[in-house]
């Protein structure tokens, strides 16, 4: 078996990915799967019992929001008693940052992988603070959520539609020109973001105060991109999935309690432990003792090459993040270790414009101890709370071990 | 006489400047000394004997914008006979790229500086291509400037009016963080003025057609955000100008002929000398043989601490003008020996925060024979063709020298 030839096949077909932003859709009706009592979430399979708090709340949060549950106790009831089910949103073409909830009636971007025909799905984006996607579900979260799909969703479906779709591959190669690494940094993509959607939303808003508002959420959120990046990386890392003999990572996620991989070359398998610690900066009035379990899909990103892979690209990320720009330079050189290849399309301005580091080798991983470094938020340890800093995280170098042990199982190596 | 404290105060007031952009007006309206048969131009007083094949190119479509004449031969006669006059910008307040042409009747931005009051003034940008400042006047460009002025400028003005001004000192830290140094490259300033407008673009146009287009021009013109950056830089240098004791540089500016500098502790004196021909890239089909001499008031922006100065904030713009990302971190390393200070708020994030080289000491210039670098654009040498490239030019040491020599002679050193 040749690993050399199915691994370049995964990551060219990764880098080879055309995604684009085609348009906005009722989870229900267009993610494969869906039905009406199904929520999805970030990370791998989870029971509401070993769920993290942040998880609970923004399920709690969903439950409400679809008009089936009015409080936490309501919501666990109907998780236990199996009436509402949960599943990844990984195992529905889709992708959510942090607690990642989708619900049934849910407006959903979707992206199309024009090159091998493969379409993503991701929520949208719902700005900083107290956010559903970090736990909260306050009154104020809810009526933002119902905004957006009543609102800001349908506009922004229009004006995509309007614009032909928008290309966020090409957007995320400036975007890395421009300051980004396009995981906890997408200033410069939110606005390429807002720059491309600005004159339709002009023209298909009902009328000029819908049109105002919009640009405003759009502009005045600089992780408006995020969520279509996101599902851009989920289609670029599906298409580098399922190629026989090959130890690339297709997927990273964290639902708050699990960290889980899966493997080009071992099907749909998760390989899972236990999420680490994020460390970083903490909001004002929070410590590391506050913080939840790493938590989210939003590593999608690191598994496509962007992300913390490309922190060399986005040396203003520190001020965020902690550490210094020379750290920025560093994480990205050190992935260059544990990556198959350098990215065709992703370069990184700093480093002569050399690639970024592009598929986790999970043998590459193992031999040299390095684990992927991950770019994160980080959600109070609590339900109903929400965001309470920004920070690195590795995941836990037990799941590459068990993938290659699998990896050798599988092709009797 | 203490030249320390003078240039102390000189650096202090340029970086405590805090210009916003308030609105647009009538040239003829808004601008100190402007008057129906005055055009402003780029650079120190020129004639038009003497006068580069841009600039008479931009006098003559600025004259047949305002309807004076019908081609070169009736632009050269009405400015030969005193019956148009020629004046630089830079006597008004004023600066433009390139030729700078400012007529009566053109739309112009209006920059406050709110901590010392000073108000200054630059024309709207055309976009790329074909366009006035580099000396094009084709049907083209004159039907485009019209438009500019009849919509977009309108529109833009009651737009900046309506958002309450827009922080363009804000705006161009942000940007630096992004990538941008400010002169040359402005794609991050540019979507950043394009977020600050659009909610309002969309409230105010009168129509969504005209919102669209208006959002379209914004967002499609990389440079979009020169013309507000250039002013803000022109009230940050005002402000530091007229120090008794000052060696700092307050103007530097070309006209495609001669390049000048104006000095703070030397009143409104222009030290010229012949211009430079910029080295960088050239478009398809062109060489350096066809280039004019350098030309434009643009180079505000190093007077102020950004453009070449700030070069390392932009590893990528050397795709644009030629070099290496490390030639764009030694380009501001070099620039900090001659320069006063450091910049307070525009700081670089792969020099670890550093603020920007700030305020060209005429001292260390002919102390250590290093000459501002200056980032700039490349006009074709004759009138009526455009742009035909970008490069790196320094201006003549002469000048530097000139003015130190008659600063020895007014302060008796």
């Amino acid at each position: 078996m040749d690993i050399e030839k199915a691994n370049t096949e995964a990551t060219e077909r990764m880098m080879e990915a055309q995604p684009v932003l085609v348009g906005v859709g009722k989870a229900l009706d267009v993610i494969p799967g869906m039905r009406e009592n199904l929520f999805l979430h970030a990370g791998p399979p989870i029971t509401w019992e070993r769920a993290s708090g942040p998880m609970r709340g923004a399920i709690t949060g969903a439950l409400i929001f679809e008009g089936k549950a009015k409080d936490e106790a309501e919501a666990k009831a109907l998780v236990e008693s199996g009436e509402v089910e949960l599943e990844p949103c990984h195992h529905h073409q889709s992708v959510g940052p942090m607690a990642g909830l989708t619900s049934p009636s849910m407006l959903v971007y979707i992206v199309e992988n024009k090159t091998h025909g493969n379409k993503s799905y991701s929520n949208l984006n719902e700005g900083y603070g107290k956010v559903l996607r970090y736990g909260a579900y306050s009154d104020y979260v809810l009526e933002r959520l119902h905004w957006m799909n009543d609102v800001l969703g349908p506009t922004l479906g229009d004006a995509i539609e309007a614009g032909g779709g928008i290309d966020i591959k090409a957007l995320l190669s400036e975007a890395l020109q421009m300051g980004d690494e396009g995981h906890n940094r997408n200033k410069a993509g939110s606005i390429l973001y807002l720059k491309a959607l600005a004159p339709h939303v002009a023209k298909v808003a009902k009328d000029s105060g819908t049109a105002c508002d919009v640009l405003k959420a759009i502009g005045d959120n600089a992780l408006a991109v995020l969520n279509p990046v996101m599902a851009a990386c989920k289609a670029m890392a599906d298409a580098g999935h399922g190629i026989e003999g090959s130890t690339i990572v297709s997927t990273m996620a964290r639902n708050g309690t699990d960290f889980g991989i899966r493997v080009s070359g071992l099907g749909d398998r998760w390989f899972a432990g236990p999420v680490g610690q994020p460390k970083g900066l903490y909001f004002p009035g929070f410590t590391a003792e506050d913080g939840s379990g790493d938590i989210g899909d939003s590593t999608i990103t690191e598994t496509a090459g962007i992300g913390a892979f490309a922190m060399a690209s986005a040396p203003a990320i520190i001020t965020f993040v902690s550490g210094t720009p020379k750290d920025a330079i560093n994480t990205t050189l050190e992935m260059y270790e544990i990556n198959f290849a350098e990215h065709k399309y992703f370069t990184i301005p700093p480093l002569d414009f050399r690639g970024t580091p592009t598929g986790i080798d999970i043998r590459k991983v193992v031999e040299t101890g390095i684990t992927p470094r991950l770019n994160t938020g980080i959600a109070h340890r609590e339900a109903g709370v929400g965001q309470i800093g920004a920070g690195l995280v590795r995941p836990p170098m037990e799941v590459f071990e068990e993938a290659l042990v699998a990896f050798a199982e599988k092709y009797g190596i």
